[in-house]
């Protein structure tokens, strides 16, 4: 059934470690062994992406420039030609969502077709897929993890992530990781070192671990955006995208802020729209970039698709929050930012 | 409960070889002989349906003739008559679904009911059955069939889809074959030859795998109409609607196209409205046709239901996109399409 998706273009990585694990007996599980096959045929081909010259629409400079979102965010969003056919805007998965938690892969992978994907894979457990499925029937779920609330399984479990992720770069499919799978990339920081097409997206706390894991100090507000790319450079040029009142992104070269007032609701879910939406803008900063193109300007940062993408994704994000604060004030959701992501996006870059 | 259904008047099959299949002990399943049941139940009897004269509604000529999917539109889809009883407008049974794919099957389900048939009938796996019904009250879901993953029982599923749509063809309802559905028939014509009722609707690649198997050579772009109207010939004068950028239709003594402006967005599931609605414009359709008509008008290929059914539906899919993409959009998705239906077909052809 999958070999009918073709290539993926995008993959999102959160809410998995703490929450479940795989199945125990790792090498000889046939729900890990239809795991591996899906995560293989997901990869296993590049697409033949339409390819559009870069305009450099992100301010030049270095350290702590702010970006001007509403530029990337119409650079990067592809025309709409009625001669593509399905998948060719985007494919994403998402991996993630248990027993427990259910709305941080639905909010992900509900965004990512909202701002523009035309499919939405999630791969969870087995008691979390019915409840995904239910919130929409335009996501395609797959129950191919087991739930487990031990944590003797770790290396199990790592083993099994290690592969996907290295089956990712090996196929140079973008990833991003967030929530749990933070808390797991802090202690096996090599699956995501030296690949410039992995983003981090941190909140405060996660950022704090992966600080004193890697650069083993404390966080230094004073130093905010030179210590965000120190930690980005150490880890090998991954891109991080530090979650805060501005965000802050940095791939070891340069910084970019994203100041852009949002809303002042601070309800749950927001990152995982943020997740998602970077998975999207990133597959669609790549598929701009020619590989000629992409050797020329190697060293150029303001090219960076990662870069790119998070920058698009907080700019929408932030834009999509006001609006829906505007609308609904202090009873805003997550759902209700969602809904908004079509209008802001239409506002920056309409389609006509 | 479904004896008091009578018969079906349309039946679509879609996503279901590979993601699932029927249990392993065909032959004294429980699980089957209930299914076998439902389907003799459904297939049992012939409507005595409403007959109205067919209105020429399709120009006329020879290979590649763009159709006026309006005028079909409006001479198939019935005068809302107050003494017609629940389920005269039509009945629809959908064979798809299981624990990874349920919005296909919801998707085509509920296309079927928003454009005015009376029942919508689901038939799948008993792991989606509750996600399907979770999505909408209004259809009516059978948990009859067993999940699988292994491809080794194969000749039991295709023995039982055999029997299937021979019941289907004794009783001469017509069905739309889309999505997994193509996979087996592929491999198996035999089930769809020489049946004037029976619609398939491949897209790019299910086309391609067509026309490798029937034809014996590779698409070709530049004799497109003549290569499809060859492969309905060579399956016997079923009707096959090409999914593209112009839908193109041929039941292998001419081809319409339809090439009305619809969405340029190519979310995941619009193919499952179209399979839908097929159904149902072509259970319409049949419904005009008195049996004397039928027989004088043998040869005219301008009048097979199953073009008609074919050009309205994708007319119709087009319409409701177009409507659906200037309200949203970007993040237009297909449930915003299933949303205009409606609205679309009343456009064309009001009610009153």
């Amino acid at each position: 059934m999958l070999a009918r998706h073709g290539v993926l273009s995008g993959l999102a990585w959160l809410n998995f470690t703490k929450s479940y694990m795989l199945h125990p007996n790792f090498s000889s599980s046939s729900v890990l062994r239809r795991q591996d096959h899906l995560v293989r045929t997901l990869c296993g081909c590049n697409a033949k992406n339409r390819r559009r010259k870069i305009v450099r629409a992100m301010s030049s400079g270095g350290i702590s420039s702010e970006a001007d979102a509403d530029s990337v965010l119409r650079t990067l969003t592809p025309v709409l030609d009625p001669k593509l056919h399905k998948g060719q805007a985007g494919k994403i998965a998402i991996i993630g969502g248990c027993r427990e938690y259910t709305g941080a892969p639905y909010f992900a992978a509900i965004s990512a077709l909202k701002i523009g994907a035309d499919l939405s894979h999630v791969f969870c457990t087995k008691d979390a897929a019915p409840v995904i499925k239910s919130y929409s029937p335009e996501l395609i779920v797959h129950p191919v993890l087991e739930e487990s609330y031990s944590l003797r399984d770790f290396d199990l479990f790592q083993e099994c992530v290690s592969k996907i992720m290295k089956l990712a770069r090996e196929s140079n499919i973008p990833f991003v990781v967030d929530g749990d799978g933070l808390f797991l990339i802090t202690d096996s920081i090599n699956l995501v070192s030296d690949y410039p097409l992995a983003v981090l997206t941190p909140n405060v706390n996660e950022y704090k671990r992966l600080v004193q894991k890697v650069l083993n100090c404390e966080v230094n507000e004073q130093n905010a955006q030179e210590q965000l790319c120190s930690l980005a450079r150490e880890i090998g040029g991954v891109t991080i995208l530090r979650k805060g009142k501005s965000d802050l992104i940095s791939d070891g070269k340069t910084v970019k802020s994203v100041s852009i007032y949002g809303s002042p609701r601070r309800c749950g879910g927001q990152g995982d729209i943020l997740s998602g939406s970077v998975a999207v803008f990133l597959s669609w900063a790549r598929q701009l970039s020619s590989p000629s193109e992409a050797k020329e300007t190697v060293g150029s940062s303001s090219e960076n698709p990662a870069i790119s993408g998070c920058v698009a994704a907080s700019g929408l994000l932030r834009k999509a929050a006001l609006l829906a604060f505007e609308k609904k004030k202090r009873s805003t959701l997550t759902s209700d930012i969602i809904d908004c992501l079509g209008e802001s996006l239409e506002d920056i870059c309409p389609v006509s």
